[in-house]
């Protein structure tokens, strides 16, 4: 009975808005929802006891991996702006800036893949949970100095996870379409610093590179 | 007729495969195919005149883009390796190294995200053309001392054109994979040197990374 | 006006959220709506005097498949548990359970394709809402007495409809991995008991498999 | 100081839900979400201008593509049908309409070709937001004079933008269904009047077609 | 005995390079191979005796859709020419053909989409065979006097079936997506004319729009 | 320089077309060709010594899981038969079976989401190599004594490798598209038996199963 006591403490101290829908489960297959609740009990255990922070939550109780469980965040704005930059010959920049038509042509495919790449995210990785995305932006720098374009990726969404994820897979397809479309002159460009620079929304709060 | 004479002439010079299935065509709608020709045509002047360093293939002649026609290019065997770098925390890095379970599982996942992506790189890269990959290897390099893991691919195929951009989308995909799988830990890691390493098979040949 | 005052009615008795919206239609196109609420309405009937046991909601007033409507339901938490068994040669179950890299990878792989096909489900079966998971895990029970491994998926989310479907698929596309990566030493191994163990949530309730 | 006021009056006349959000940012990458609110500002002022009617909303500040941010909407019950019709040979409409088993089979190979691309719109069309489809379904009008099918598809979501191009997208799937299941017979068939017919929900409110 | 020799006669009248394969063949499934050869048989004796022009190649012998069996054809170099036409008002013609980015844009968007959706063909239509398209290039014709533009897809391939959907299905999505960039000021535009203009190659030879 | 024979020795005892392929590499990549040349030796002197048996062609030398590869196989015919068997109350039985209309829909939406799921088999298992099908057909047997019905599928191809998972993943995808749509009034139907039947074609010859 004490151990029953516990238990209902212990989902009280989950504040989950599933409490009245565990309490109606019963029979051989509970298991599997207190499975989940134990991972999300130790969890915020090592958060409480400040052992949290190295805690990798993709993986189960088994050391398999798993798509975490989110049902009890509520939706909220959010946004993340990644980047990525590619590094070309001097020859390949200018024919890429130069010419009216063909800068257009390149950057602007360049631009429409990423943004569609960003709605597929949760296909290409494989433990990212899929997410209604309520806006994508683009924007391109090029560094004549340097050889470089920088592209700078913004995804926004209303929902219970955040998406890092959308902004860095666009910004990556951005940068390997512009490889794509010039690799037949220039099959040695390299992309960089693919990296996240900014994010806001959601429980772990704001986040900004330094 | 002098005009008529010059166009076949330059079909031969072409030698195009399709050269019989061009002469069958007539009426309004030719002038689709006698397009490409052109732009084949251009492109292989450039090529002779050694000034086709620098045209972007992927690029019509209104200056769009298009994919780029591959037709009369023969099968052949063809392979590419490429290659990317995550650098983290060394907390994160003894995380994903050290336990047996969680070692497997990160770098599992990224394996299996890498393999799949491969298979989905003309879905992303809009001028890519699919292919039918008839294999695909990772590797995985983790260099302790800089707290970095390298990911290596292999991908083979028997077809009209190379296969980098599978190389190098299978190598950003299992790369952003360990980031997604870690990111709670450790949102600042970056993802460095995505780039070709080697490829042979086709017209182009032999490329080794200097 | 009788039957203006039963339309209402008839409209008030569904307790549509879409009540305002309907009646803000003019014109041609309408009946496509009330088409909808008139399929909608025989379903309502159909509960009340007991005899919509057998109806197949997948099925439009023609006889035609549809995507059944679902737009007045409201967003409440769910979860599927499904399962499925693969049964193989003795020899095989070794392979795959002994070795210790070898085990880890194929479960580690249809750990990961069982993930992955989850999100996909709507993509496969064809009158499939599209859903945003919220969670999925995935445990492998093997059985060396039988030479058996069973999958059991646990899939959770927030939303108008059940998520049985997406159990389902992610059990079955795990199966079909074992078999895939083990097929050159056996291409007998057989998958049975593909079945929803669970569910919650929503207006049918609770289901448990007896 | 003053130009900090009217920035503040600036976002409260948007009358943004992101407003605090913003407020939290801060450093370099905050005008990637101040560009954002200036795209929406010039629009909002071209509004109450009455000069909006022509603007582009898909366009960004420097003439590219974007996929418009529908953050701050509030989430609707919409509807959107749409039409296309198919013209053919009268042998190819008796060949479809007259036989049992065959009649069922090019007009149900159809609608389901129709409800399953409603639900991939967002990965055809690319500025097009994901959407969760909530009912989808599709008549067929034969037309025996005329030779014509008629494809008419009704599809609903409670989001926060409109679904025009999903009933679109599905009447030109299930017409192109159409055209390969008897293109053997009769390649010369048509499609036309590829049209919406009606909308309702959200901001720009009720679209009949007249 | 006879019919033995009678299906043997058969079998090498229809000079199918399957022949051994199916003489391998034996037990309790090889009816549905031979089930293949039945279809395959009256498809070829309705061609001799000059019944087949309205046959469905796409009906099974139960009246069910099927993947028609292309397995014995050869492959050959096909190309495909579709078109459709998009008919808007004055206003939103200048808006797409006047400003140099803006122009640049929708129809560079069209252009992308049109070609990616040429590669998932086989993803929507559903009897359609997957192919490995080997060229894409899309054209538009504007037309300011009808305020209309035309869009033209050239597809090509090297395989065993032809690409009248590969062009079609671009052609839509291409005029679909002018229509999702400007719907926001011309919600009534209107696609028209989608049709097949011209293709060659395969046993059914050259076709051209009259 | 023995060594240099062994190798040379090595690399034609493995008839590989790759060999000269392999000869014009140099430098530090080259490894990761030898790397698949060891694996593919190591299997082939299993062969020869009888201890192949047992070995999974899907996990590399690290013990991570690969695309096998394939690159030197020859493109042969080959088909694959599969077969899945859903047993349901006699009322859905009857229900599915009875109704003209409703038996043609339930079943007919099964069969195309078979025949679309064969092409997709590729995405969702991981290790499966993209293969074009030239031909699928499903045949639905319905046993009224059992109240279930077996779905049997056929999937042909001319390439590298067989299409088993192609088979098994529609027979699946059959099934669980009329779990989907009865689901409704029998939520413990239960698919059983899925398995290969029978395939010929590629080096490993013709099965049957007993």
């Amino acid at each position: 009975m004490k151990s029953q006591g516990n238990f209902l403490n212990f989902l009280k101290n989950l504040n989950l808005c599933s409490y009245l829908l565990v309490c109606r489960c019963s029979g051989v297959y509970n298991n599997f929802i207190l499975h989940d609740i134990e991972i999300e009990h130790r969890r915020q255990k090592a958060v409480t006891e400040g052992t949290e922070t190295m805690e990798l939550t993709h993986i189960n109780l088994q050391g398999h991996a798993r798509m975490v469980d989110i049902s009890s965040k509520p939706d909220t704005q959010r946004y993340g702006i990644a980047s990525a930059t590619i590094h070309m010959q001097p020859e390949t920049f200018q024919m890429i800036m130069s010419g009216q038509a063909k800068k257009g042509d390149v950057l602007a495919v360049a631009q429409v893949a990423g943004i569609m790449a960003a709605k597929k995210t949760s296909d290409i990785i494989p433990m990212c949970h899929p997410l209604l995305l309520t806006g994508t932006d683009i924007e391109f720098r090029p560094d004549e100095k340097n050889s470089s374009i920088q592209i700078i990726v913004t995804v926004k969404t209303t929902g219970k996870t955040g998406i890092e994820m959308e902004a860095l897979h666009a910004a990556s397809a951005a940068a390997l379409t512009i490889y794509d479309m010039c690799k037949a002159v220039d099959r040695g460009m390299v992309i960089t610093d693919l990296c996240l620079l900014e994010k806001d929304g959601g429980k772990s709060g704001h986040y900004i590179r330094k």
